[in-house]
């Protein structure tokens, strides 16, 4: 316990490493350090378990800072309680390019960063995932080795998003009682007031979806402390409204929305010292302080390494296992079961759609992967996304593989990131393809932080039929391929399907869109490979009868198109050769005598698919056939649909051969 | 009145044309129809203000149905009360190509239909938006011209999705009292019961969002006639939680997701028959019961032709001003205070931010256009989106043209969507491009509505600075082009802003996103022109000195650099061009002939834009030179990063002059 001036003057610290980083940088947000430095102080000196010295012991509990602008609160803290590589250069080197203190958490950048945070509600709603990963493993290997908690500070900005309605009726419904949220309920935004725009009572709102919440003065360490305590023996998770001041002890902006987002100025920072009494110039702790904070860093030694006792008394194969999982690495028979699955089906050949290509595929990996968390936001049947190893988990049951998320695909993605990020699970998730939309923030923010989230996208093109417009996507193959380092996959079969979950698993630094059609396809892929060509981006699927006078680019459920639209071009003398294209971004990463070979050089280069044609050029050329979508689909059947939107073999034979006959 | 009988069988009239359209169609959802016919039936018989034959009747009551996937609840409705256009041979078509019955609610389909709906949340956060219209216009013209109700049903996936407390919260904020939703409470959701994923006490959530919230028996037409009743007396916004059944009547499949989503089956509908007692063949109303039901279509004739009486008399200006508004015109001397503007630019020649440039257009738009009502998701300051004209619109003051939605960027362009659809208004809003990814969905409904909504979306690169790649866009304008009938304006220059601005208001069927620089940019367009050349999409900029060699496209800030590209490549003798690119789409839309020449036939051909090059291979080639981004920003200044990614004009000029060697 610490004596309530000490609490002050190490509260402080953070204070003005923040104001005084915000201001060397001239960009950043002081007024959350300022206004939240008693509630981090108590955590980090009272409650939270972690060791600075071994940041990624699997056990700690995770501190999640959801208001991502106030960066400076958590680089204060990790450097305050001695996380080696936050040093007092890189907090003098805030938002600058190359250090390890950007503008918003990233994760990657410095140890003690859990996750990316910035965009808001996001960091709140990783925190489901979190807790949820935490209960599941400690279900999968019990309280020696997994006992933690998961703590978020959210703001204003966290609680208004929407996503963090789906995060908090998930994590209500779940009962997960080791998450802890406090609010900085500060009254401000950045346009002003909150009142400018919300009457919420949040305390309320969080009762009603399961969570105890109450509120307290956000300044007073024995009521932060208080409410902690009765958080970690609650059966529900727990909001703590914590009302705060922004930019507290800043003279004049102090309270206003002037603290939140620009440097305080020189006047409003010396107010500040005299209001504190603090006369350490900027950058320096004084050394009795820094000394508490090091001293408070360190007071988790101990029980990291009981737990590493523990972790060694554990029986040899589990503790492989736990530590296998936790490396992110797959089991050492996974390739050689894709490889006997994939002979199999070279036999049996099936004709399915592929989200049922993708349930198969499931069966398979999720019997030799037991670490993959399955789930759908509420369509699970649709999107083939449950198998008969993955059983309901509920909160008498955290020991099963697959959640129901309800319909809440954005809170699914942000839940799947934070399960992903908490380590030793492989998570995906389903919806129909046009309802990415609705994830992507999450969607991109893992492609950002470079995890292994997989997100499971049915029902691709208008080939899902009478739904209509609305449940049709015809811009998202190209809007996702869009976000950089996210591998989007869109299978032609069984077999590409099933290479494609593989690279899907073994991408521990991509994330993962795999695009699947409700309608069935036939098996085109019907020799066997051991080589997963699915990996190479685009390959040759069918070669010319001769000097191809036409290359056809195509995915999905356009490869039967491709190949019907080849015979009749045969047929009529044109060799003509097809190349499935299963995923852009690999195809991109192959040599480039890899890709011109692959690419050839037919005089006429065409693709199919059921999207728009934005990003088909760089393969085709800007004088390449597209046979494809130029607008929003239509309620139909999928008879009627293609021929309406002309993707049909006889449309592109005949393009083909116009173009021929022009030449 | 009517009698329970007769209520009765006018609430099953829906529930077999539903079921028995489904059934024909082998796809669709009969549950929501069956479990809400008695909900309806109140409603339209009982209290909706409209006219089926002036469907566009301005001051009618809103019904939105948000749980869109039940549509042949609101086609059946449409057909029972005697809209023209929803003949029987449309119910008899439910979901098939080319009808006006499309799977779920099409906006311009159907008359009746008041926005698109299927992605779920979309209509209920549409209504804040129609409410709030309501309120805007009533304060304008008065109690005589506008005085009208919003009524929304809403499911279960409704309430779940993220978007719908965004929009609660704003509506609860803003006191929309004529907001009254239906939940249709059903305990079942596609995976099976909720209690699957959601425990949320719904009543108490939305209490605690400032609505009035109660539990009826939503199969008890006196208990929803006093709920109603209740509602429309009330100074908050209403929530009445109705107990129903879905599929109501089908002997098996009732109360379970079997109803949901699928056609019940023959012996299933057989049942229901002998249940409601109800012998009438598929698709035959009884005509006692038809008659019953155009008797209600006809009841809000007298209420039209009142208000039709009163619009009649009031003063000549004011009613050619609310007749101007509601047919989506602009004001005859919209385009003159335009050319005067840019004229005045021209000798100005400002060097300002585009979102400075755009704060200026609209303070001389919103001075000319009193229908704008401006916003932002809580980044009012930097998103320059408020000028002289807009003050804050508070449940105390209607009368005012500017919303502060929160941070809310779903809800926003939600709310954005549904004050368009109401009439009479123009909306526009603001956030950070980045953030464009959280208010995709409803954007692009917008496009699939073909609807003014307009959308400002400002920080639109790297340029931002510090606050780093979770704040930096990258692939978003890629990802927003990709969306189909959607203007994605990118200026380079005060005079460009303007331009987009007067498109924007303009393009009645096409809603815009115009994306906007934090950066300083000077003017550009130094020499008046009367003709808006934004509108051709792309233009030539600055001419080469002689024969062109190279050809440089870029858009908004990069435009600077392609100009001073330009001049290091014509001092090393190589003339060339610069085509500036504000609107992909609208340069699609030319004559061949003009983009041929806009293209021209210079040997390099390169396109500088801060963000990815998916799209540019259109106007460059797949051998084209791109200047731009390849993957995520990072955190540091302008002046660090522009050059740290490798767009500068010397960076441009040294790869064109390396082609320019190679050739």
């Amino acid at each position: 316990m610490t004596s309530r001036e000490q609490h002050d003057r190490m509260a402080n610290a953070i204070r003005f490493l923040s104001m005084d980083a915000v201001e060397k940088a001239n960009s950043g947000h002081p007024g959350l350090p300022m206004g939240c430095a008693d509630i981090a102080t108590v955590l980090f000196t009272r409650f939270l378990k972690y060791d600075p010295k071994t940041p990624h012991w699997a056990d700690r509990d995770r501190f999640i800072l959801s208001a991502g602008h106030g960066s400076m609160l958590l680089y204060s803290l990790l450097h305050l309680t001695g996380y080696e590589d936050m040093t007092i250069d890189q907090i003098k080197h805030f938002r600058q390019l190359g250090s390890k203190t950007a503008g918003h958490p990233e994760y990657g950048h410095a140890t003690g960063i859990e996750t990316t945070t910035g965009p808001l509600g996001q960091g709140l709603a990783n925190s489901v995932g979190f807790a949820l990963g935490e209960r599941i493993m400690n279900a999968a290997f019990g309280n020696d080795l997994v006992d933690h908690y998961t703590y978020v500070l959210a703001g204003d900005g966290c609680l208004m998003e929407g996503v963090s309605q789906e995060a908090i009726a998930l994590a209500g419904h779940l009962k997960l009682n080791k998450l802890i949220v406090f609010w900085d309920n500060n009254n401000i935004s950045i346009d002003g007031p909150v009142s400018l725009s919300d009457n919420t009572d949040q305390v309320a709102r969080f009762q009603a979806s399961g969570w105890n919440a109450s509120h307290i003065d956000g300044t007073d360490p024995e009521a932060i402390a208080y409410a902690i305590e009765a958080a970690r023996h609650s059966d529900k998770p727990t909001m703590i409204a914590c009302k705060t001041t922004i930019g507290f002890g800043a003279p004049t902006k102090a309270g206003t929305n002037k603290a939140h987002g620009s440097p305080l100025g020189a006047d409003e920072i010396a107010g500040a010292r005299k209001f504190f009494n603090w006369d350490s110039p900027p950058f320096e702790i004084p050394a009795d302080i820094l000394d508490a904070w090091r001293t408070a860093g360190k007071a988790g030694v101990k029980a990291r390494t009981d737990w590493e006792g523990r972790l060694a008394k554990v029986d040899a194969k589990l503790k492989a296992e736990f530590e296998r999982r936790l490396a992110g690495k797959l089991p050492s028979n996974f390739d050689a079961v894709i490889a006997d699955y994939k002979k199999k089906l070279s036999t049996d050949k099936p004709k399915v759609a592929t989200r049922k290509s993708s349930e198969m595929a499931l069966e398979v990996i999720n019997g030799a992967v037991p670490e993959t968390i399955g789930g759908s936001a509420d369509l699970t049947g649709s999107n083939n996304t449950k198998t008969s190893q993955t059983k309901n988990i509920t909160p008498d049951d955290y020991g099963q593989r697959y959640v129901h998320y309800g319909i809440r695909e954005h809170g699914m993605a942000a839940a799947i990131n934070g399960l992903t990020l908490h380590g030793g699970l492989i998570a995906y998730g389903g919806t129909f393809m046009c309802f990415s939309d609705y994830a992507r923030p999450s969607m991109r923010l893992a492609s950002l932080m470079g995890i292994r989230s997989i997100f499971v996208m049915t029902h691709d093109s208008i080939g899902l039929g009478e739904d209509g417009p609305t449940h049709q996507p015809v811009e998202h193959l190209a809007a996702l391929r869009a976000i950089p380092n996210h591998n989007v996959f869109r299978p032609a079969d069984a077999v590409e399907t099933a290479e494609c979950w593989q690279i899907a698993l073994e991408s521990e630094r991509t994330p993962s869109t795999l695009a699947l059609t409700r309608q069935n396809l036939p098996t085109v892929r019907t020799e066997f490979s051991a080589k997963n060509l699915s990996s190479q981006g685009a390959y040759e699927l069918a070669a010319a009868s001769g000097e191809a006078a036409v290359t056809i680019f195509a995915t999905g459920s356009e490869i039967e198109i491709a190949l019907g639209a080849r015979d009749l071009l045969e047929k009529h003398g044109h060799p003509t050769r097809v190349v499935s294209v299963p995923c852009f971004e690999l195809f991109d990463q192959q040599s480039a005598d890899y890709r011109k070979k692959t690419i050839g050089n037919a005089p006429i280069r065409m693709a199919i698919e059921a999207g728009i044609r934005q990003g088909w050029d760089h393969l085709i050329g800007s004088d390449g056939i597209f046979i494809g979508m130029t607008g929003f689909g239509a309620s139909g059947t999928i008879e009627q649909l293609y021929p309406h939107f002309g993707i049909t073999a006889e449309a592109a034979a005949k393009a083909a051969e116009a173009r021929l006959h022009a030449k």
